[in-house]
């Protein structure tokens, strides 16, 4: 089974938006033992959108576009299927009322843009698309499934999982695909390859074994699909407790890829809670920690102190350490996260303080500078880093998970 | 010119990252005037990589690929080239030297994996990686630039700016592509098509004019090229100065895209200072304000109340309010609002109180529940929302986006 994506629109092209739509589908048709063999981001142009779908077809079971279904001259993806199906686009008259329905709601005219969303090519099958007024639309053409959809993430979402995902359920037998997600810590990729060498070469052929390196972690990736998922997933954990041993200590989780998830899982084990004061972070570990469903068991919640007399007014942090180390310090690092825990009550507390540029901070400290304090009340950690390489968004992300992953750290060998 | 780009490795096609690095180099190369003509994410696969490569190759100047260059045996992007090159590896004495010298200020042992860095295919010129182990690949092959860098982010930022961009410059005589973002606010997108349908009609043919709907709003983006960007520039503008009439005052910015940045200019100007009170966005409003560089000098920060006690101990929520109407109110989200402007000492306060799910909050509110609140001390506005069908993430994302836009509505009818 080959499926492929394609993604349409210069605003991909050009870098103003990121396709996450691709990430979301992916993930999705794999839940269902469908496999993404290519995703494609290319022009909104009818003639690259021809010769694509031409050059494409004959090697893909199943294609999914996004993009291009609006209502304005630069959506031409209809015109353009039309076109490559050979066909005449016919006014659908059951999503032509739907639309007139939803229009009377709104209580707005509909005009002749929005009349011509119901028009759909002759033989394809319309999505309804509860959420929008372009419906998706479904072709079956040359033993390949077309499959259209819009390219707002909400509308797009919704039509695979109530329309996309059961109709490819139907018309395929699929194997469930299942992936293993291992986090291990202080352990160079390098290093770790060469102790996973003998383990590596005697896992089944059938498995796919991946290493995705991020600063202090390297995540583990074990794949391997079948018609029995318990079987699969019993396979998976076979290899997993040969390779337990091997790791040792330097195993975070066995379970949990992302460090959100794999403190909350510790937090949640140890019956701790969490509050975080955040200054150049800026609201980022919060919204990391709230990510996770469940969260509002252990996160209480932040103090995002992005002014000065934040952290003087409500952190209590005591002015002198300001006056006498600066904002960005070792000092302030410590009161901020002694200040946030003993506010919100929590067990556990950690904060950060630092320049993320692009402008120098006002006291002078260099871009690139932080400190990260985690705090119990009895004791406290402080650490800085220098990153002044990274753009202001990536040394947010970067420290954000470095905090949580110190305060992963923190509580292992405190418990 | 075309410029494709290619991202290699398994994670992107089963989801388990979004591949944000295209968008990053598209972003960066349409900077110095070169357009991606395409994007493809392929699997990690020796075979697949040159097959692709071979098939784009004679139609593409310049071919970039992120991906497979680390140490580990599904690291194979660098093996694949050298097939497609039909040439060898061989060791980059200088390159090794340096990965020497780096690991001995690392104060770490060189295994085999490590040196095996070091080489490169006979004829390529080595990108040198300040940030990492993996050099990146420059080799010119039939008229066609082939540059492979690493998948890790920061390292393969770092080397766009500092060898590719420059080596790009000097090559070619490049164009200057300008791209110019106009936001309108509460109009329908259809309607502000028709509206704009002789201007449209009208534009230059070089121009492109592209829509972008959010849900209550569209980006507009116009953009043009040529050998001397002030010219483009002056030619956008006075097509610009004709659309500004024809949309009138629901134009919200002529400058800026994203609502962070519309609303960061529009404070400025006012002169007037924010804070945020979050329970359901968890901090992600707050991380938006500070995304624009320069936000300290009118975003205080936040207090994030994901835990009852916080919202009544230091937003000052009053006991009865939740009593009488739960946390997801009305009444809540007015007293969280000012509650903390008069504890932070801003101008202007937003709050968000909801249930992003995917459980049902403890008062049993639906999720998808939210109220948003804006004060200015004098008066407060509160707005409900309800949005069922959104996944966890997207809600938080939404709202925090509405609330942003809430303030700034708010703001332009009070001054």
């Amino acid at each position: 089974m080959k499926v492929r994506l394609v993604t349409i629109g210069d605003e991909i092209l050009i870098g103003q938006i990121v396709d996450s739509n691709s990430a979301y589908i992916a993930k999705k048709l794999n839940e269902i033992g469908l496999e993404v063999e290519e995703i494609l981001s290319i022009h909104d142009d009818s003639e690259i959108i021809i010769e694509t779908l031409n050059r494409i077809l004959p090697d893909s079971d199943v294609i999914i576009t996004t993009g291009g279904l609006g209502p304005t001259k630069d959506d031409v993806t209809k015109n353009a299927l039309c076109e490559f199906l050979q066909t005449e686009l016919v006014m659908d008259e059951e999503i032509l009322a739907q639309l007139e329905e939803r229009y009377l709601k709104l209580n707005r005219t509909m005009n002749e843009l929005n009349r011509a969303q119901a028009l759909m090519p002759q033989g394809s099958i319309a999505l309804k698309n509860a959420l929008g007024t372009a419906p998706g639309i479904w072709t079956e053409f040359q033993d390949t499934i077309l499959i259209n959809l819009q390219g707002v993430p909400f509308e797009m979402k919704n039509l695979i999982k109530t329309e996309v995902v059961p109709r490819l359920q139907e018309k395929f037998d699929l194997p469930f695909v299942v992936h293993r997600f291992l986090s291990v810590s202080n352990y160079p990729e390098s290093d770790l390859a060469i102790a996973l060498t003998d383990w590596e070469d005697n896992l089944p052929s059938d498995f796919h074994f991946a290493y995705l390196p991020e600063r202090s972690k390297v995540k583990l990736r074990i794949s391997a699909k079948g018609n029995y998922k318990t079987e699969i997933e019993n396979r998976i954990e076979a290899e997993v407790q040969k390779l337990i041993p091997i790791i040792g200590s330097r195993l975070d989780s066995r379970n949990k890829d992302s460090i959100e998830l794999i403190l909350g899982e510790k937090l949640k084990e140890l019956n701790l809670t969490i509050s975080t004061a955040e200054s150049c972070t800026g609201g980022t570990i919060a919204t990391m920690l709230t990510s996770a469903p469940g969260s509002s068991n252990y996160f209480y919640g932040s103090v995002v102190s992005y002014a000065t007399s934040v952290k003087e007014n409500i952190l209590k942090v005591p002015n002198e350490l300001i006056e006498n180390y600066t904002v960005v310090s070792k000092e302030v690092a410590a009161a901020m996260a002694k200040g946030v825990r003993e506010l919100l009550k929590t067990d556990i507390a950690v904060s950060t303080t630092g320049v993320a540029g692009p402008a120098q901070g006002e006291d002078g400290k260099e871009v690139g500078t932080v400190w990260i304090a985690v705090t119990d009340g009895n004791s406290t950690e402080t650490k800085m880093y220098f990153f002044p390489y990274l753009e202001r968004e990536d040394f947010i992300s970067q420290v954000s998970k470095l905090a949580l992953q110190n305060v992963f750290e923190f509580v292992k060998i405190k418990n």
